[in-house]
């Protein structure tokens, strides 16, 4: 699947986790350990373990706002993988530099779709041992480290139609992701919203601040976030508690 | 207690730490400053930071089922530990390769139970500095990091019985731990049970699958998980909710 | 801010990250992200990512006992900061050889009330894009990264009167963290009371045990933990939930 052939990268490789893995129990320890072996010295940071579990859907809003943080040359081990064990297949998408490794379910559909350049490739090689359940671990972190380490695909990149999910919006009117401290991301992109748009959720009207010390202690409001997305929040509060809100709750914009 | 002598080892070195100490709050993180400080450049994976608190019989299974996974030459730091500051001795655990570092509660006992070649050592090293509840910290991750670092324990081993309880079965018909998908983990081995094999959990009679995707959603299965273990899961669902598990639940086999 | 010349540093760099972030969501991974950019090579340690949320009172009590475990020469990223955005200022104090950055917010005020010897900068340095919610990744973690490679600021210190809460109590009669296990730490120094102090809490009183061995299964007891503070738990219990403790919690002291 990969040879041993150095591409010339952009920027300095760092390995980064996207999943619903969670940290505590095995299963991120299991793909570090991989990563560690196969591509030691290269820095691994756990961006997000607590992704929307098992919805490739919100997921992809919350990697495409994400991701483009990260420089080029950065590989991404990104797995929200339901259907682990089924027909999904396994795919490489490098967009503007940056490579992502995992299943084609649609979590790579933003990302794609908001890059200038794209290539993809199914996945073919196949570990010695494959468990049915663990391909992050089996299959993808070796993949993962391989591409951090310089190597490439040893075949010509598909079309980019695999993995597509052309029906999804390009922003997606929902709650994508609920923070520690309640506050709650949308998939709503921050700068095409107008300093006057108000967002609609659960019968109430919030208005645009800056950020939390522009409202008053108890204020409900909506910001763009440090990662460019629009998130609910309320200032001293918990917004997901105070507006019900969980990944899913739709969210109406007035323009 | 140890001596600066390096034994050939087969493998690359790594640590990994299997705990219940959980990784939010200070006492992995301080346990990891001693070792980047005593094993400088040795990576350090976290398996398990919520392995069956306080309770080292499940946590026994657990460690058995995924500490074989790693390669001969990797270090375990083993601490379940709720006789801490009592009279319970501190061990190293040699078994086929693999050290493992921790309290002689019986944690070590499946591991012990099934490698071909086991050697055991009282620690008798005591830091300058003990606490009473954090031995972790003060007295585990010192000897972990030199024996990482190749050094070895400078008296000869003990005969394997210390730590044991040899009244353990070799299979535990119970669940040793509840995953964040709400996953429910047994005792028992996958592949000692056959395919035709049902278990009965909370009155409910599950046959094997291969994996989730076998199964409608919804649907109570079991299955051998990704580490050897017979693992009860719903399909797009929560068995450790549908089925009222926790640690500790007994499960009958029906052969 | 800083220049590039590099101070003679007692002991070795380390990277110590106490903060309310989680580890699960994205903002310890993105912090970690800079500091492996930017300090290569320098070990990484969260200590607490679960610090009083938006506390820093509390919170300045759990520094002070945590950070004089770490030798002279660590830097500590430390960020409680309900103010993000508003007038507070970022600071950075060196105390007794160990470096802390954060907000001005009372954070280091115990840190700085027990050492020996203070100095205080203010930051005046600003990356080229400061989001407004989120200076961890963007304003922070460039100067803990810098601190750690030896770099100093470009400036003379301020006396040490920025960021002081000089009104706040040496010690804090109120519980400051409540652990994993459901032990609840208060802000008081264990060897300041004496072995007959008793602590009050929710009506109980309780005695000073060694440590959980030393009392009956179900007992509640106060104890000074491994890093300093009388600790009031319970054996094979959760003192928190039996005692219906949370961070701010009154306790007082029978000496």
């Amino acid at each position: 699947m990969i040879r041993a052939v150095t591409e010339q990268r952009r920027g300095s490789p760092m390995i980064v986790l996207f999943t619903d893995f969670g940290l505590e129990g095995p299963y991120t320890g299991q793909v570090k350990a991989v990563l560690f072996r196969t591509a030691p010295g290269i820095p691994v940071v756990e961006l997000f373990a607590d992704a929307p579990a098992g919805r490739p859907k919100p997921a992809a809003y919350l990697l495409a706002a994400y991701g483009v943080w990260f420089p080029p040359g950065t590989v991404f081990l990104a797995v929200i993988d339901p259907g682990v064990g089924g027909p999904r297949l396994p795919v490489i998408v490098e967009a503007e530099g940056r490579w992502h490794v995992g299943p084609d379910n649609g979590l790579f559909e933003l990302v794609m779709r908001r890059a200038e350049s794209v290539r993809t490739w199914e996945i073919l090689w196949r570990p010695e041992t494959l468990s049915a359940s663990f391909h992050g671990r089996d299959l993808f972190a070796p993949i993962v480290a391989r591409l951090a380490r310089g190597e490439l695909p040893d075949h010509e990149p598909r079309a980019p139609g695999i993995g597509r999910q052309t029906d999804w919006p390009d922003d997606l009117s929902e709650i994508v992701y609920v923070d520690r401290y309640g506050n709650a991301m949308t998939g709503l992109r921050g700068n095409l919203l107008s300093n006057d748009a108000r967002l609609v959720v659960s019968g109430c009207t919030l208005r645009r601040a800056s950020t939390f010390s522009d409202v008053q202690p108890g204020e409900a409001f909506w910001y763009e976030n440090s990662n460019g997305l629009a998130e609910i929040a309320v200032n001293a509060g918990r917004a997901a508690d105070a507006l019900r809100l969980a990944i899913g709750s739709p969210i109406a914009v007035l323009r």
